[in-house]
């Protein structure tokens, strides 16, 4: 479920009137940014922002860029853009500095078939590359397989499952994890092509017959791209809510924060599965998130990313 | 430009009761299903196919498969079929017979980006697997990596050209050509994810700087699957209606005739550029296609194809 419940009705003029009038005078009215911009949900903004164009004569993003700053900012600028072009940009920033590919992975489980699509629509219209290009280009080896794999795939969705086959690819899995090597094209192969109901019952047989879950091997394994994109893959298609409330909670344990780790996943999962992720993390930490992050961070950056997680003025 | 000129006007229920009537009484009259199955367009077919199961209880492909047989039941099968649901059925059966996957490399570099998303609807809807899922399924190595990256492609199309990477990939391929081995996965990377018309210039570049073009080298090493595949999507991204003319001299010419290949490129090109390849042949082998066409197979078949090749009673 998502944290922020939007208003029914709202006046995209009014708001795009609020948020110039904001920007006027000296200084910015950041809290007027927050309260705006942090209660509407994806269509609201995008209406705000076609509003604010017509009124102003004037790109909403480009005006925040000059009016917000630092960590505050990067969060209203994903925040506003509709998530598959959002997800684009997160693609792009990952290939641009050519780390952190991982995120890649999570965006390429998580999403459905079609919703990855839209990413690499999005991608397409914004850089004139393909997704899988520009991964592609700045790839290699078994890491450049497994992400060109993951963003290109297009899987079935539905309930049919192949008990023989889980069976056979679960030893297969477990072969390559025993192994260590030589065998990483079949694990790709499988992560990369079967449906993620089919992935699921094959991750069940490996537990039931190694009592452990497939993942917790290649924990340790996680020092290089292309085996931390496959554990996250691997956690993502099992239950991408504990995956993310792992994310938010190395986040804020790591000394000096990783605000963007922390702004990625506030701000994707605002408008679909926050509370879940917010209830799991106050279930494993005792602490509730709103908390753990109002001690993190501050100012602005902190009562936009509350504003997200449902915390009422 | 295609072959046939279909009617502007017509009657679905008055081709679906007159095909029921050439189904009834003793034998079957083919010539009325030639007749009207060879002169519809796709819009036109599925009509037909809609009011034929609202009239009579029944779906009109499998009535067909009751009445006619060999050959020409097939040609019929695949004309009858959309676009996008043949060519996954023709997957499909690469697939299941573990051979002539070019055809695959074939439909995934004709087809626009659209359009080969929408085969892999299709394939999807019909066999509840992806179509890279079954082609990774069944293949290995090389061979694998370059037809899941074909599929899986959804490039960029437009005009963009990167003229300096067009130049440094034009020498990638070259040292992967001359070198013969060790280069593949980049080679791979190359045709899997640029766009058409980048890859046009890389090509152009190649036979600038080589004097040949590029797939001449590769032509004698097609005894694999793999450079089969390569060699057929290379020649595809260059030209595919100079392609599809050697697909159909090369049909003709075997001893006993390559009847899945003809009818291949005569119902998939029907409707689109089959008239372009019927010129091209004429003007590489000075016989007319039809001449060719009729000299080589016969009855229902024969009449059947002679029909799309825009021949008229």
């Amino acid at each position: 479920m998502a944290t922020i419940v939007f208003p029914n009705e709202h006046s995209p003029v009014e708001d795009a009137e609020s948020l110039h009038k904001s920007f006027e005078g000296w200084g910015t009215d950041e809290k007027s940014i927050i309260t705006i911009l942090g209660h509407r949900n994806t269509y609201q903004r995008q209406q705000i922002r076609k509003a604010y164009e017509e009124l102003f004569q004037e790109d909403l993003v480009k005006r925040l860029e000059k009016e917000i700053h630092g960590e505050f900012e990067r969060a209203v600028y994903r925040w506003i853009l509709e998530p598959a072009d959002r997800d684009a940009v997160l693609a792009h920033v990952v290939i641009k500095e050519g780390k952190n590919y991982h995120v890649i992975a999570e965006i390429a489980t998580v999403l459905s078939p079609e919703e990855l699509l839209a990413v690499r629509r999005a991608y397409l219209l914004r850089y004139k590359h393909s997704l899988e290009e520009d991964v592609a280009a700045t790839t290699s080896g078994h890491l450049r397989q497994l992400l060109v794999g993951l963003v290109t795939s297009y899987r079935y969705v539905g309930e049919e499952i192949n008990a023989r086959l889980a069976q056979s690819e679960a030893e297969i899995l477990h072969e390559a994890i025993k192994e260590k090597k030589g065998r990483e094209e079949e694990v790709i192969r499988i992560l990369t092509t079967r449906s993620k109901t089919q992935l699921l019952a094959t991750f069940n047989r490996y537990r039931e017959a190694h009592e452990t879950p497939i993942y917790e091997k290649l924990e340790d394994e996680t020092s290089d791209e292309f085996h931390k994109a496959l554990y996250i893959a691997i956690r993502c298609f099992i239950d991408h809510t504990e995956y993310y409330e792992l994310v938010v909670r190395e986040a804020i344990k790591r000394r000096g924060t990783d605000e963007d780790a922390l702004t990625r996943v506030i701000v994707s999962r605002a408008e679909k599965d926050l509370r879940d992720i917010k209830e799991l993390y106050y279930h494993k930490n005792s602490v509730h998130l709103e908390q753990a992050v109002a001690k993190e961070i501050s100012g602005d950056y902190k009562n936009f990313l509350l504003t997200l997680l449902g915390k009422e003025d």
